[in-house]
């Protein structure tokens, strides 16, 4: 059976760090300490009039195509919601920056924290039914473009990022089973709207909603796969924030042991948090080969997805 | 072996028309008459401010879902470039006010004229993998909400739109073989920046590029398939222009009776173009069951794509 594995991932972050001295300056009156004991954020990386979804995703995008040949990849799935342009795609943009065969399959996908898992969903597809070797997934986002300084829910959790993943055909099937699941009703709990500068997050609703649609997610995720909570190895969730992931760890009654977690020094960097943290749990050697791994993206939409998967060596 | 049909196709457009007369009346030194002999469009639909990608799509989605049951959709394919936000994605917002189960797929697709295509292959992805019986596809823009009354190379051209396609699991696969390409060396060539209020075409530029890369990659397409130009029963091409289509027709030598054409009353919608042409085809009895068609989308990014299917029975 033909099957998709992670070959790759490679980021990339702009050069400002802002930490929680900076918010206070900004914001006297703001209790940072409480705002600090919610998020558990201390720095986030913020994008310079320079620095945009392109200018970063091209830095990710040749550092993971160092390591793989560019002429092998056969489809580029690119996940943004503050490109540069309205159109054309960023997709588009990139295929000729990089310099891409133009035979390829390149599309942008509209999604936030749970985009990375439609990725390696339309990804995982594409390769299953032979369609393509290897795909490009970039997921970019510079979110803090639209937050303003005194913005009290939105600017203490956003960080802008790129991250870059090589998705391969494998003679085995790593990547198994997915969840997905949408409520629009909370549209309007983390929105930005065409004319408006300034992201509106009502955080506590979106905290709730993550509350109460993650944890039956990943059971859903877990019976489709038939195994158990204490069969998976290790979980790398959306780096949303500290309160709302100690929340699902204890619904799910998950072992403390068996989490990875960045947002302390990275923030919520929407769509490319979860590869990011992927990387550097790589990196830490706390992920093993053939690990069993839950992913879990969610937030904006809302929108929400998992993924069970096996973890591979990386090059 | 599995496989994915078209079963119904809806569309809404804005309730204004506008003609040649009111091109003139804005612009009194534009030559219409030579405007009008490369373009072909007389009428154009032009969204007020109470019509946008949302309230068009709601239009278009509860047609065709008043013939589906909408606890059967299991995926929500959302096409646009001109969304009410720049988050959350329309497909959220359409799952909530659509009234759609909430454990659906639902994402949305930054694509141009080329992303009915690629939302067709997507769906057919998901049902030939068996994650999905029934997809419910939306391709909706409003460019003209970006277009000024004297930009002389769009606004003769685009119109608004919105277009609601089921895609259902079918006994035989009357969805066969996909083509697509990427060449974003010509990204400036269309593009509305976010800061911009008024999209850049270089007509003749984009022109070219069609003219270049469309012919070939349906040569590509009807290789991979193994069957003849000739063979094909009908073609329903994206609604560029007059120009273009003809060059078109004219390069791979096809046969006008074969061509279905509604440009000159309904202008370049864009991503909806393709299936609002597929319903009026179908309705006047142009398209009959089992008629190999062969569909292409081309335009900004540059991108374009190309699919043969069976023409089945609509509802």
């Amino acid at each position: 059976m033909i099957g998709a594995k992670i070959k790759s991932i490679e980021f990339s972050l702009p050069k400002k760090k802002e930490n929680l001295k900076e918010l206070l300056k900004d914001n006297p009156l703001w209790d940072i300490k409480k705002i600090f004991k919610t998020t558990g954020i201390k720095n986030r990386y913020i994008s310079n009039e320079n620095e945009d979804v392109i200018s970063l995703s091209l830095k990710s995008a040749k550092k993971v195509l160092k390591k793989f040949p560019k002429n092998k990849i056969d489809f580029l799935i690119f996940v943004t919601q503050t490109s540069n342009y309205k159109l054309p795609s960023a997709s588009c943009v990139m295929q000729n920056l990089l310099g891409l065969k133009t035979d390829i399959k390149a599309f942008d996908i509209n999604m936030g924290c749970s985009g990375f898992i439609y990725a390696l969903y339309l990804a995982n597809n594409i390769i299953k039914n032979k369609e393509g070797k290897n795909g490009l997934i970039i997921c970019s986002d510079v979110y803090t473009k639209f937050i303003k300084k005194n913005n009290r829910s939105c600017r203490p959790i956003f960080s802008d990022a790129s991250c870059s993943v090589i998705i391969s055909k494998a003679k085995s099937n790593s990547i198994d089973n997915f969840v997905f699941g949408t409520d629009g009703s909370g549209f309007q709990d983390l929105i930005l709207k065409n004319q408006s500068d300034d992201i509106f997050m009502n955080g506590s609703r979106v905290a709730l909603f993550s509350i109460k649609r993650v944890p039956q997610s990943i059971r859903d995720l877990l019976k489709k796969c038939k195994i158990k909570i204490n069969q998976v190895d290790k979980f790398v969730f959306h780096q949303a924030s500290k309160f709302v992931l100690n929340k699902l760890y204890e619904v799910l009654n998950i072992d403390r042991k068996k989490i990875f977690e960045n947002y302390m020094n990275y923030g919520n960097t929407v769509s490319a948090s979860i590869p990011i943290a992927l990387k550097m749990a790589n990196n830490k050697k706390f992920l093993k080969i053939n690990d069993k791994l839950v992913l879990t993206g969610f937030g904006v939409g809302l929108s929400w997805g998992s993924v069970l998967l096996k973890w591979k060596k990386i090059i």
